[in-house]
Order: C-alpha cells, then structure tokens, then sequence
C-alpha cells in the first residue's frame, strides 16, 4: 500500500485519538505514545506525538502542567482545555460519520 | 471545529472511498462526485476527486477509457487496475483497523 494515503489517514485520527486519551486523564508525552502502542492502527513514535501535542497547545485545546516525577525531573503534563473538550466532542461527531459513510460504501462492496 | 483537522482526515477516508466506488462500477468524474454526494461526511467537489482522481491515474491504481456519452461529448470513465484492486485490500484493512482502535478509546470514553 502506498504510504502516503496510510499517513494522511492516521494523521487525522491520531489528533482524535490524542484528544480522548487526555479526555481520560492528564498525562505525559511519552505515556501518550505508550497509550497509542496498545491501539494497533494508531501507533505513533515520540516524533510524531511531540509536535502534534504542540500543535494542540497552540490551539489552545490543551493546558501544560509541570509535575513532580516520582524518579527523574519533573513531567509536563497535558490537559484538555474547555475548548479541547469542544473539538473532542466536535471531531468525535464528525468521526462516526465518516466512519458510517465507510461502512455503508464498503458494506455494498462485498455484497 | 478547526477545519485544518476535519480536511487531513477526509482526504485520507476519500481515497479509499473512491477507489470502494471504482470497484462497483467504472465511472466518470461527476458520477463520481454524484455517489459521495449521498454520503454525509465524505461529500467532495469536483475540485478534491478531479485531482484525486489523477492521482491514482498516476500511481496506475485505475486506468482511463472514453465511452460515447448519450448526451454530450465523450466521456472518461475511470475503471480500477488490478493494483488498485490490491489497493483498496490493503486500505480497507488498514481502514478497519484504525476504526477498531478507535471505537476501543472512544467507547472507553463514554464510559
């Protein structure tokens, strides 16, 4: 499969994805991507987590905490803002329908 | 929502769609846009598939033929390659996949 199509349809849900991990609980860079490492389909190196969790930042959908680490320096925590709570809920929405849209095209497809 | 978000992951869905429509039924350009018109969340202009759409003619995953129209000039039908065929294997598994992996954190979400 060509890798580009791969890319640009992980990218998209990999923000989603990062978005309802911190739904869950505020959390740290690298506990992100061990999160995603369970999720086959939505793995992602530190390389792309790091710059996509800025890019969130910028957006103001996430907060930053700095928090003591039980062992090594402190962790930068992520937080939803309220706004982040908003484009979860938006992107969630806008998800499922894609994702229902897909399934009636590829359900007609093995008929 | 941001919009920038909304498009990275259309563009990713709408090329696995259109090759799922391919599969059905070679078809030209605005039949095309026509059949993901019905579609809500994968809706798209003639100004997405047009390029989409030669894309995949440039990465030989579907082949060109022109067909007398009843009305009109001739015009260009668009049939899937057994590359694309392959293609659109892959994609919907990885498709499906992701789907998978996200139903799990969304759903865990709600909870």
């Amino acid at each position: 499969m060509r890798s580009d199509h791969l890319t640009q349809l992980r990218k998209g849900a990999l923000e989603l994805a990062v978005l309802a991990l911190l739904d869950r609980a505020p959390s740290y860079g690298f506990e992100i991507v061990d999160g995603l490492a369970g999720l086959p389909g939505l793995e992602a190196t530190t390389g792309t987590i790091y710059p996509l969790l800025t890019r969130l930042k910028n957006s103001r959908l996430v907060d930053t905490t700095w928090r003591e680490s039980p062992k090594g320096p402190p962790r930068k925590y992520y937080t939803l803002s309220v706004a982040g709570r908003d484009e979860l809920a938006g992107q969630t929405a806008a998800w499922r329908q894609v994702v229902t849209a897909m399934d009636a095209l590829l359900t007609e497809e093995t008929r």
